[in-house]
């Protein structure tokens, strides 16, 4: 069996080239996870998804504990059989979607009950049976169960917030069981407060986890705030573990959290953007349902090598949206997904060559001053 | 270029295996046509269609020249560019839908003129104008304009109807642009009767088509009328052309007219039927909503080598329709279209090895008689 192990291959300032070994698969860093929120990334068969170059893809805790139930799961073999994804599996711990997604909650020391947005039945999660239900799932990483604290907090409420985090982080870590290449990770709150967040990072790493993730972001604050948060905690996590931006995000956010330090990303812009008909390029977003698109013959994005850019204009795209044909969806989730795991292999290139403030310069000016006009 | 034509290689009784040649390339018969009403199958990618053996697509004109518009297309290099088809395509010449599906339409000699579903406009489709918007969209196979006779119809009903439908056939042909390669097919109408069928066919080989239609059944007149009818009408279309029984069926109904001289079908049955939730099996159809499917580690179908068959179990398909996830569509549909392909494909094999009677009697005994409870 491989060990759960990130191998850096190259730094360039904060940045990191490289490699995490899991029982899975390696994951090529700084790495892009695909949101697979009902153990299906929405529109794309598994090998598709892989073909974007996507070496991990992220599943809901939350959703699957409901349907089709965590046991379930497991009769069938685990969620890595189950989906047909036979490389490594993030789940979360199902606590933001209780907090964004379900009708009642009741939060207390000991855990979240909370009414199911499905069928309005009651269930509980726990550090305890997160860990069970993820352990059902045979999630290749397991994230801690964690508060995810409203933004704006104050100080006061962000402390008290992130300490009971802390407290269901160890109780996580006890509950957890370790099997050789899987993984757990912590997960540093804090809201926007600096002196919290580097509480919350030193307090993980009193426990000890397999990898860090800070999560509390994307969530409203702004990106100038989101990378004061990471640069008042990034450098309190250790060198040699992971270290997951939770949520985040668009691609310039992507390039400004590498540059800071972060290896793995996860966001549902790609995929649900491609349903609603907004397709990411390199020159920008641009929004397939508008007319301007009706007769144009070239392709999404000149340079991309996906599906829809190699077989199809921008006229059939079009008018596959305006029909509200499923093939619409299908082919610009593809392309979407492409296109962030294009952005992951390039920083990584640049990271690898020394040249990752210049690259990212010349995306950055391309992408925000193309000529596509914005969303 | 290749010209149009049919090669019979085998017969069996009145069942013919065969290849037509077309400008788009071979088409095996007998053959079915997968349905992609807007310029795409729905849920499927061209090649996903190509894998499951199909050789040619079948699009509506009355979708087409309303969304995107058949100069549109034309515009974009054709249908099969537009679609990334280079197979050959058939496309009705909207007659079917403009009863079924537009909101008003007056019929005179002329034509027909309706309200499009889509945005309540006004148009015209006329024998003239359907030839010209065909090969605006490059069909491979145009057909023409006809009268779908509504059912019920009486003896004198059918045959006013019939009669127009057969001086539209003569306006057709006369307007229709030959190419090599290319086809213009004519369409037998009559309703059940017997004498009006044989007239129909009379007089359609009169005008001289590329192939012949039979039109205006499964309509709600049951199977036994329907092979009657066709009893009542293939003995009077040529052996050398091909013979294409419109919008049938279920497989049942292809066995049976196989064997009754029939070489092309189209039907919406497992497309539509692929998406709410519905597959074909060699031991007939079963409904995955249903909840016994819920733990059930086997594929769809054990003999199938669909993507869902190969890749995923029936608890999985389960969950994605329960969920509601794109993906259960996308791979019923290309199920189901691969038992079509491979039912045709069987067709084919027993008419050449001159045992299609046995080999329709213990599949139709297989299908009809199977532990899987009807739809």
């Amino acid at each position: 069996m491989t060990a759960f192990a990130l191998d850096i291959a190259a730094t360039d300032g904060a940045a990191r080239l490289g490699s995490l070994a899991t029982a899975h698969g390696p994951i090529r860093t700084p790495a892009f996870m695909p949101v697979g929120t009902a153990a299906t990334v929405k529109g794309m068969l598994p090998d598709q998804v892989k073909a974007t170059g996507a070496d991990i893809v992220l599943a809901n805790t939350y959703h699957l504990m409901l349907r089709p139930g965590s046991k379930r799961v497991a009769g069938q073999g685990g969620l890595h059989r189950f989906m047909g994804w036979p490389g490594p599996i993030l789940t979360d711990s199902g606590g933001y979607q209780v907090f964004s997604l379900s009708e009642l909650r009741k939060i207390t020391e000991n855990g979240v009950r909370f009414r199911s947005h499905v069928d309005g039945s009651y269930n509980d999660l726990t550090p305890e049976n997160a860990m069970a239900i993820q352990h059902d799932l045979d999630a290749t990483i397991t994230m801690v169960l964690d508060e995810c604290t409203e933004h704006p907090a104050t100080h006061e409420r962000a402390q008290a917030s992130m300490e009971r985090s802390m407290r269901w982080a160890q109780r996580c870590k006890d509950a957890f069981r370790p099997r050789e290449g899987y993984a757990l990770f912590g997960i540093a709150q804090g809201g926007t407060h600096e002196d919290l967040r580097r509480a919350s990072a030193e307090a993980l790493v009193v426990i000890g986890f397999d990898g860090y993730a800070v999560g509390g972001l994307a969530v409203g604050e702004g990106q100038e705030d989101m990378f004061r948060t990471l640069d008042a905690t990034v450098p309190f996590l250790p060198h040699d573990k992971p270290r997951y931006l939770m949520g985040v995000g668009r691609p310039d956010d992507i390039v400004g959290a590498v540059a800071r330090g972060i290896d793995m990303f996860d966001c549902v812009l790609p995929t649900r953007s491609g349903r609603t008909g907004q397709g990411f390029t390199r020159r920008g977003t641009i929004n397939i349902r508008n007319a301007r698109h009706q007769d144009d013959p070239r392709p999404l994005d000149e340079t991309c090598a996906c599906r829809a850019c190699t077989g199809f204009s921008r006229a059939y795209l079009h008018h596959l949206f305006r029909c509200g044909e499923m093939l619409g969806p299908m082919l610009l989730t593809g392309h979407n997904v492409t296109f962030y795991q294009d952005l992951m292999a390039g920083l990584r290139g640049a990271i690898g060559e020394r040249c990752l403030e210049d690259w990212s310069g010349e995306f950055l000016a391309r992408y925000r001053g193309g000529d596509v006009p914005p969303l």
